[in-house]
């Protein structure tokens, strides 16, 4: 198979974790019998460095004519300092979501067994967890109209949501649950947002078509709460922008590591797959940066494309890997092993 | 001291927890030699069965005219199963937040060393926390404009700050951090919205007259991930309605137990105080609601009254009856105790 990747590394540890998902690739291309072509763009701060924006139209068209993209990570120290600036690294990625209409962030929140005494949690809360986060990415308070008086002493940010926004990653929700154990949660605050009110009412019609997945409702604070009391119940969760920010990040620390979970954003065109894990500048350069989530993110990636059984070998070589304890030091403080060691056993075993 | 205090039990288990808080207040007066006297209320379900509003004016008059007011808990499962009727009990509550003006809600999560394996986080991650959120509670997109297309197809909510509504609770939260720990984490997101950006200066501007305490600022994502990580490095949490209502919540999931934490929503005239916990309808009437966080938010009360003596003496009670585990099966299934035992115990311990 012939597929071309676009690799868009951004900032801090982005690019070194995207070069452990290319040694996967390679692997995958050799084992498999495949052909990838990769080209690279700029995006974030280092695009800003060199273009004074954080997404350049070169960047732009490279995605838009690729198969599907790695995402690194995004943001500075330098820039962080300052999030009221005009120019900001995470425009890059919040533009990228809408121009190639990435609706669907995709989360999936699993414990590894081998893993379970990283968590935070106790074993018996902890345990058996394993759900998705279907996050509306392109919607919402994030993209609504903002507004700052002249004075500069008031300022607004309008969260909007139309039936069809919601309805189109609600199926895809619903799709994801049927495969699964068949549990759909809408996390929403019903109870006092009127956008909330309309995505209870879409997705409670849209649940109608798929009569074998339970719908539950929970307003987000009871679900933040939920998600530390009893996360093993959940199966699949679907909320708007700004909440699925918030839980995801929650969720992510559920695992004990933010070095393991990857994540998918998808669209009816295009998808692009990226670790959960920020740019973590202070890693940067250091070889110490866990490559784990991109590199399943490459698995996610290969799944979305097909290629499942290359997926799969992907995954197992992480499990060699974690089981073997060739981990980096985010979750060994004694480990030998640094971000290059680790791909490179992990792109050894596929 | 002759006081007025207004008491609204509200619906679930609200009226049977605030009793047991009225029990210490008479054994406030006999001990400390003090003369209250207490109105009701009704307010939620309970109002609008009764009166078709749930705040009734003549609640609003009652509240007005008292020193202080005690507040049980909001919401029935009747209601809840429809969060998009016209009138909800829940609009009572943000009614009354709206006509006291209590802009400033209060919520100290702490543990209680005694009560430290009830945690669903390990200990070592657990031990220490001990940290106060400010949440801003009467603007926000709680009560900016709302819209539905006639249509129905499309829904918004209006989040919008001004400088004046930040600015007054900014200095109560700067005053606790001066007198605790000097720590103050303003929780935001700068990176996405105006109005983060709003708060993230005019809070910055207002740190510069407290020069003692240490500022910093978390985007809401990460602080949902810290407060699962390393919950005991905050001091005081600074934010809008809409986040603080999460993180409060995902906050008392710390502790094990929701039966446990006070809160305080206060303004320039007027003060409430209320559990953190819910209606939880489904213990209504069974004498097992927990009814430590109402008695600790009557505590709270007193020290707002400037009764501060009278307040450590139902906080060494209520330690007193963790120690002595005379407590409610939500803190040991195998207890003999209940509601009206709970109460009765840390009466007399006045
Ligand atoms: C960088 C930031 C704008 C972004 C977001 O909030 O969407 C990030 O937190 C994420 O979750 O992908
Ligand atoms: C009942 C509800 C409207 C309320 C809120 O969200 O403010 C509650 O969750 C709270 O935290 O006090």
């Amino acid at each position: 198979m012939n597929l071309k990747i676009a690799l868009l590394g951004g900032d801090g540890i982005g690019p070194e974790v995207l070069s452990q998902s290319i040694k996967c690739l390679h692997a995958v291309e050799e084992t498999f019998n495949h052909h990838f072509t990769y080209t690279e763009g700029l995006i974030g701060a280092a695009a800003m460095d060199k273009f004074g924006t954080p997404l350049p139209k070169e960047t732009i068209a490279l995605c838009t004519e690729a198969d599907a993209i790695l995402f690194g990570a995004i943001g500075t120290l330098k820039y962080d300092e300052n999030p009221s600036a005009k120019i900001r690294p995470e425009q890059g990625l919040l533009q990228l979501r809408t121009e190639l209409k990435l609706f669907t962030n995709i989360r999936p929140v699993k414990v590894f067994p081998t893993l379970i005494d990283k968590s935070p949690l106790k074993k018996n809360i902890i345990f058996g967890t394993d759900f998705v986060i279907y996050r509306e990415l392109t919607g919402g308070i994030y993209f609504g109209e903002k507004k700052l008086n002249p004075e500069g002493t008031v300022a607004s940010d309008l969260c909007e949501y139309s039936e069809k926004e919601i309805s189109r990653i609600a199926h895809l929700a619903f799709k994801a649950a049927k495969n699964r154990r068949k549990k759909l949660t809408l996390v929403d605050k019903a109870n006092v947002m009127e956008s909330s009110r309309l995505w209870r009412k879409v997705v409670t019609k849209i649940g109608e078509s798929y009569p074998e997945v339970e719908l539950d409702f929970l307003f987000v604070d009871n679900a933040a709460m939920q998600m530390m009391l009893d996360p093993s119940h959940f199966d699949v969760i679907l909320t708007e922008n700004m909440f699925g920010d918030i839980l995801s990040d929650q969720g992510s620390a559920i695992c004990g590591s933010k070095g393991l979970l990857p994540s998918a954003s998808i669209g009816n065109e295009h998808a692009m797959f990226e670790p959960f894990h920020g740019s973590y500048p202070q890693a940067e350069g250091k070889n110490i940066a866990n490559p784990v989530a991109s590199i399943l993110s490459t698995a996610m990636m290969l799944n979305h494309l097909g290629l499942d059984e290359e997926a799969r070998a992907i995954v197992a070589a992480v499990k060699k890997a974690l089981r073997k304890n060739i981990v980096t030091v985010d979750l060994n403080p004694d480990s030998k092993y640094g971000t290059e060691e680790v791909g490179d056993f992990i792109a050894k075993n596929i």
